[in-house]
């Protein structure tokens, strides 16, 4: 082990730092938003040199408003459940007091001058907007300088990197992330929190580098899954939707609902599925028929199998219709300045550009005739269960993992949950659970009670 | 009649400025790119200051642009058919080489650094980006400084206001613009020139100003319609549509195809109609039957009654539609400078604000409604006839006209041409086809042959 790992695994183990627990301290005064951010910037002292989680932070801003979240907490009166949450925004997502750089040397420096309509109901909701995470260039292929928070030789998941390394190490409760593929449920599984990637179309993405991507949307990771929602729905209620999309609906705080039946997605990449994670992937399942909950698979549901068939391409169709959908702008980016784009970035400009766009209406038609084929099985189940990943974060800092389980959902449009109840060789590995669309609250519930029967 | 009116009715007539009849002479050699675009230039010279159809031009890269397409006419290998054709941005689209100002002072000298996915499809196609033409405030209500070709003292109409003026008097052959309620359609009919709304997502929107509002689209002013639709063409083939749409389809030059049968809509704002547009309408109609074509009506035909009634209240519904869409980042705006915005953009925030998802959700499911009962119709006619305005250009510069009678086809997500055949008051009055959802080359085959009808 180099002297470097030595150090860290020599260190504090990382930990969460949910923010919902210390409200009601708030509300007696015996503790404050202020007092909440200093105690974030004290573990980001310690921490932030070893993940690089932070592009940038703008603390001047933040005390300041954390400070006013504080008279607010002392007069009784929060603007929201969120109020004083200091949150990091993934840095494909602008913000009006700091640059947005996409993770490309291409934007160095950047500064649209507005925020994003996540961003500004955060604030309207009295969030603290602390910093811009580290993202992959463009959220997608080409990883950032974060390192995972467990183990720094190991890669924190992408794209959403910074904000899973954050949250995973107490930076920050909760942060904005966004996924097209993986880029939400994967980092979640990898950093050990908890990750929530709503239904296709749930948050305005506007002001957001993803937002001309169709199945894309903004999620949230965060040290507890009521913090996830409570953020989704703090921008749902102040932002609404995308264009074209009543957006993400159901109570502020949704309460636990233990599910009757699950189906078990082996998803392709099953056979990849490490040893370790194959072991708590079982333990998972009897943990869950240990409660009464009924398990189906594909070997004994046909409306399963289906399903299985209807996802086995899931992650090559994503990547071509992502593909398709990024040629422009990235033709601009290359005439802007090809040297500064990735091989990897080039490369899917290359594959667009050999696309045409019969090709992608009939990849749009498949999409749908899956989405449809999904859709059937809410008659049988509650949801579906799988990991987050095939294996916990794996060494190196060149790719960001394996993001096969993680692309169903976003190629359905469903809402998925990653809880980091599970373990791979001593390391995070999420369970991941699956909803049906635009049925994001009925997923948080069985996500809560399943959260619960780890406690 | 003032001094200045005398002066600009004593001068020459505006005239349209076609382009395609001239590549045979590029052919041949008699004529070329560089010397079209300095007649263009001249005719700006002349016109220009009368109705400040520009908001800045960039002559240099256009006579570069220009010499370039010349040299490739002269080795017989031009890029597309509008290989060194001239064309006017509206200024809510992205330029690299121009500002892009959206109306608004907030945006004074905005410079984003990339061209729109249109604008880069159409230099790829070899066309010669000579500025950027005036828009109302965020292709809105609140009108830039344009006046009509045909007589100053009256609005051009809008949104697409400088792009309607510049090809009305000749400055360029073609002009990009947009539409979400009448912004294309209207402008086209009082100035007298092609307008080409295509259907809800056949041209990419990237880079533009209205990308997030889901009726808006992509549309070209021309001076003639084969001159819409290579333009429009030229962009889908290079840009494809908006993302989750499989865009524009349909042969390079469609023919003409006199119609069966067309449905007169008289839509809501019949009982206005100027006196000079109701003879016009009913000579048209007139001259359609002499030709052969049967036109049905709502008294008449209960399909067609039954679209009056779904369309009924399009213009407001559409209104509330964009508001919604428009709350970011009119928040930001606000933020950023609300001194800056119009008293009607600041309305359109406050009704924003005054509305919630809910009620978004329910306009979107009439929408959705009211485009399912068009579709019925399609089973009846061919497509259908009505004005593009219920009068040619108001007096006055403070509004930009009446939009009811081309909120329809946005509103229904539905092609639509105008074409400067009509005539109120020795004014132009635009003839509309309206078409069928992504039949839109079947909508201009229609339109060649109704065209020709008055030739």
């Amino acid at each position: 082990m180099s002297e470097e790992a030595q150090r860290f695994v020599d260190a504090d183990r990382p930990g969460l730092r949910p923010f919902l627990p210390t409200t009601s301290a708030f509300h007696r005064g015996a503790d404050s938003p202020s007092a909440y951010l200093e105690r974030c910037l004290e573990a980001a002292e310690r921490w932030e040199p070893r993940i690089g989680a932070f592009v940038c932070r703008n603390v001047e801003s933040a005390r300041t408003a954390a400070a006013e979240s504080t008279a607010r907490w002392h007069l009784g009166q929060p603007l929201s459940p969120v109020d004083g949450l200091p949150v990091g925004v993934k840095d494909i997502i602008e913000t009006y007091d700091m640059p947005t750089e996409f993770g490309s040397p291409l934007f160095e420096g950047h500064h649209g001058g507005e925020d994003a309509a996540a961003v500004a109901a955060l604030r309207a909701a009295g969030a603290v907007v602390l910093g811009k995470t580290v993202t992959t260039e463009f959220a997608a292929a080409q990883p950032g300088r974060t390192r995972n928070p467990w183990d720094p030789r190991r890669t924190p998941g992408g794209s959403s990197s910074g904000s899973a390394a954050a949250v995973g190490a107490g930076l920050v409760p909760a942060a904005l992330g966004t996924q097209v593929l993986g880029s939400l449920i994967r980092p979640a599984g990898y950093c050990g929190v908890y990750g929530f990637k709503p239904s296709v179309g749930a948050l305005n993405r506007g002001g957001a580098g993803d937002s001309r991507l169709t199945q894309s949307v903004h999620g949230v990771l965060a040290a507890s899954l009521p913090e996830c929602w409570a953020v989704a729905h703090a921008i749902a209620v102040r932002a609404g939707g995308d264009p074209g999309y009543t957006g993400l609906t159901g109570p502020s705080r949704p309460g636990d609902t233990l599910p009757s039946r699950l189906a078990l997605l082996q998803t392709p990449g099953w056979a990849d599925v490490s040893d370790g994670a194959r072991t708590a992937c079982s333990a998972a399942v009897r943990r869950f028929r240990d409660a009464g909950v009924e398990i189906v698979d594909r070997a004994h549901d046909p409306a399963v199998e289906a399903v299985e068939l209807a996802i086995a391409e899931a992650r090559l169709a994503s990547g071509r219709i992502v593909a398709w959908e990024s040629r422009w702008p990235l033709v601009e980016y290359r005439r802007r300045g090809a040297h500064l784009l990735s091989a990897s970035i080039r490369q899917r400009l290359s594959e667009a550009e050999a696309m045409n766009s019969n090709e992608y209406g009939e990849l749009l038609a498949a999409r749908e005739a899956a989405r449809d084929c999904y859709q059937r099985l809410a008659a049988d189940v509650d949801g579906c269960l799988t990991l987050s990943a095939p294996a916990a974060a794996p060494l190196g800092l060149t790719s960001t993992g394996d993001s096969r389980f993680a692309a169903p959902s976003s190629y359905l449009g469903v809402p998925a949950v990653s809880l980091p109840v599970l373990h791979d060789a001593d390391l995070p590995l999420g369970l991941q659970l699956m909803g049906f669309r635009d049925a994001d609250s009925a997923l948080v519930s069985i996500a809560l009670a399943a959260d619960a029967l780890w406690r």
